[in-house]
């Protein structure tokens, strides 16, 4: 078989596999009963193993290598260097270590869902203890340059250290404290609901499916579902589905919820399906990724112009709601206020909660902390930095999925998110024109026109940083976000 | 590797392969976005292929060879035999046809899916064509010994063949058209539900979950969904999956749906789980399966001891029912009436209703009717056996799924499942003493225990016929059922 086709079936191949496991992680995390679980975890080693491989597979190393030295279209280039990058990394893991270090992973789920609910983290620290553990073997066999705690970060986000975040962090946090302070100082009153109102569960959905539409998700190519922590799955080409949950006193956690992560499902939509089943046809980063919830999220719903357009769909669903103004709404939807819950943070204080957690896994990976000592670390950074004491580790380490899916290195990429969005905003506002004003035209598909055309249809062809140079015209940078926050914060609250 | 261990690690890998596949299916009928057809379709042909390559592998029929010739225990002798049976079939195909024929199913059911919505049979015959002629290639690969038809009726029910079901069907259908000619002129009037009656999706589904639940249906191990066509999905230990579809005028469909599938899923949670991913731990046959979802939907469902037990749930749910009493409730369950429809046809014509399909099956392979003779062929059986006009194909030959998954030879195992259920009955009385009391009692655990002890935890041990032998001490035969239908509507009638 022609080098070229030989490659393209097996990379094809190893890609449906990936999407049936995200098929079957987004069942598993939905709709799954709960004794199907021991079941799921054995199917989803096995899948992983069968990968494994196939992905190892000696053949595909040299076909990799022939095409190497082929000219080769776009795609085809950016599919051929990213199969290097898996293939040199496989072949270092043994295929039982893949499987167990899966079954692994469910297993966890299990107890960290279990020890979250009942706020005991000695349910889950023994499983913890496991993947942290394995996750170092993993490291041995990968093999590190610098620190072992790099390998990890790589692994989410192509290119990035502990010596690119910790100074990016630093900045950040030396802007993003005193202005935190500033806000908290300013004396402005948030409005609040009345504790008597209820937000049915069918009326949210209803409103949220409304906005989502406006955005511009296509239902018809997915879904929206619930689960205890909204996520997205672009299982495959039109497929999409994004979870939310339901608060009856809070309609603004599911609408932010449904924003974000119909941000998330637009990218999915807009990928080149022409190159499905290829690593050159999916979402390049999950900085990227991350840079598309959070521009729907934050840049375009925490607006007063997006209330001005969504108010009538609220009032229909909600008629009892106070006769709030879309200021009102807006700085109801930009609370700034240091608390425990990472998902529910506002701009200025998320990036700080990911900063405590970038912090733990550097200690954890680089300074071999042991796992009891989690949570203390934990309780003291959020009392340091935030100046709270967590009443019980829901409220603190046990609040995030990502450590018992043995995802260590992965919440950097939500700051990544947040500066990507903000600097794509900024170029974004250059080319279009006033993005206030196109919100509050209430027509928003020039904007989402623009994302498709910068960033959802390159797929995987430039690495993130080339890709959000190419869309801005510069590369990378913490000022736009910096920028973004002090100037609508400083407005918001009058500073 | 021990031989053993080798062919049990292949054998589970190809019923990973089948239990993804069910999980997609399922996914497919029931919550998969329209536009997510085509991924689908590829994925599955995919999956299709993949596992027939592993199936074929040269060093499997090795393997199956060498432990064809040791000393094996019950279980694994039986997944060699079936190992045997399916790879000798395979090895005759080609992957390439594997592959082509699950894309045409795809296809098909969409195309189905319009035509039946539409009810025009041109947007469906093309594919319906194809689905013929393929499968006629493929009797050709197999190879057939007596009639083309008896390959595939082989595939559902094996051993089963024309000359088999030929003698059956005579006799059944030799008892059963008097009988039902008798029922018709017997004068006795069926009570109708008001017109103004709603019965709301909410209220009957907490209906029937609470008569599901009554059988034994655990739902920590399985779900209810809802699909256009109600089925159930075992797709692995713990993750029992059965559909229904919801009438809001007419409670009752909802209700023997929920039976009927219900019935099934009792046999998958019932299969010895040690035993999972191998043919021997799973289901034996069509017939057997469909033989547990009629026992519980009509042997146990359609009698006034049942309404007796459900009937103050019923009133719960929908007080404004007429005050029926049990007896009324049960005539009304069990309505004889020539009508269009198969799935929902009483137990006297349904069995007429698949001998209509089984003769144009027959047909088509036999004699090689063309396509387009279908719906007239259809109708005119209708009029001759029932004597009512089908009014349009809907109600006609695009009501059922089946040909739209290429499942011809299918339809049979209907009336081998009602033969059976009836025969399980007949035992189960002589051995617990009168059923009637033990579905009075409203305890009905000792039934089910008696299913799982004689069927559900036999797996695939025993071909259909010695299982059936061995559960009732007489091989299988009509006699039980015909005395218990005979029995049961000339009571109910009068005659």
């Amino acid at each position: 078989m022609e080098a070229k086709a030989e490659f393209m079936t097996q990379v094809n191949d190893l890609y449906k596999f990936q999407a049936i496991q995200g098929h079957l992680g987004w069942d598993q995390e939905t709709i799954m009963p709960a004794k199907g679980a021991e079941a799921r975890g054995e199917i989803l080693a096995w899948l992983a193993s069968q990968r494994h491989e196939k992905l190892i597979d000696p053949n595909f190393g040299k076909v990799i290598a022939e095409l190497e030295n082929q000219e080769t279209d776009e795609f085809l280039s950016a599919n051929v260097k990213e199969m290097r990058r898996k293939y040199d990394e496989a072949v270092k893991i043994p295929t039982e270590f893949v499987a167990e270090f899966t079954k692994a992973r469910s297993e966890a789920l299990i107890a960290w869902q279990q020890a979250r609910k009942e706020s005991d983290f000695s349910l889950f620290s023994p499983h913890l203890e496991k993947l942290i553990s394995m996750t170092r073997e993993k490291i041995d066999y990968l093999g590190c340059e610098d620190t072992p705690y790099d390998v990890l970060l790589d692994e989410y986000e192509v290119g990035m250290k502990v010596s690119d975040y910790d100074p990016l962090f630093a900045e950040l946090k030396e802007r993003l404290v005193p202005l935190l302070s500033k806000i908290m100082q300013s004396g402005v009153e948030i409005p609040r609901l009345p504790e008597s109102l209820v937000f049915t569960e069918k009326k949210q959905e209803k409103f949220c499916n409304e906005v989502s539409k406006a955005m511009g998700f296509d239902f018809e190519a997915g879904r929206m579902d619930i689960s205890t922590h909204p996520f997205c799955a672009g299982l495959w080409p039109g497929d999409t589905r994004f979870t939310t949950r339901f608060d009856e006193k809070d309609p603004f956690s599911c609408l932010y919820a449904v924003m974000h992560e119909s941000g998330h499902g637009l990218y999915e939509q807009g990928l080149p399906f022409e190159q499905s089943f290829s690593p050159a046809g999916g979402a390049i980063s999950l900085g990227v990724h991350e840079s598309q919830s959070r521009f729907w999220e934050n840049q375009i719903g925490r607006t007063a112009s997006f209330w001005k357009v969504v108010m009538p769909w609220f009032r229909r669903e909600f008629p009892d709601c106070p006769d709030w103004d879309s200021e009102t709404l807006d700085l109801i939807a930009n609370e700034v206020k240091p608390d425990f819950i990472r998902v529910e943070a506002d701009e200025i204080t998320y990036n700080l909660h990911i900063m405590i957690r970038y912090e733990i896994e550097k200690k954890i990976f680089n300074e071999n902390i042991p796992v009891d000592q989690i949570p203390t670390l934990w309780n003291n950074m959020m009392k340091d930095w935030f100046g709270i004491e967590v009443p019980n580790d829901s409220l603190g380490c046990l609040q995030d999925i990502h450590w018992s899916m043995g995802a260590f290195g992965y919440f950097p990429t939500y700051t990544l998110g947040n500066l990507y969005a903000a600097q794509l905003l900024s170029a974004m506002e250059n080319e279009l024109g006033n993005i206030d004003e196109i919100i509050a035209s209430g027509d928003w598909s020039s904007m989402l026109t623009w994302l498709r055309e910068k960033i959802h249809s390159k797929g995987s062809v430039l690495e993130p940083s080339d890709l959000i140079e190419s869309a801005t015209g510069s590369p990378p940078s913490p000022e736009p976000f910096l920028e973004y926050v002090e100037k609508k914060y400083s407005k918001l609250y009058n500073l």
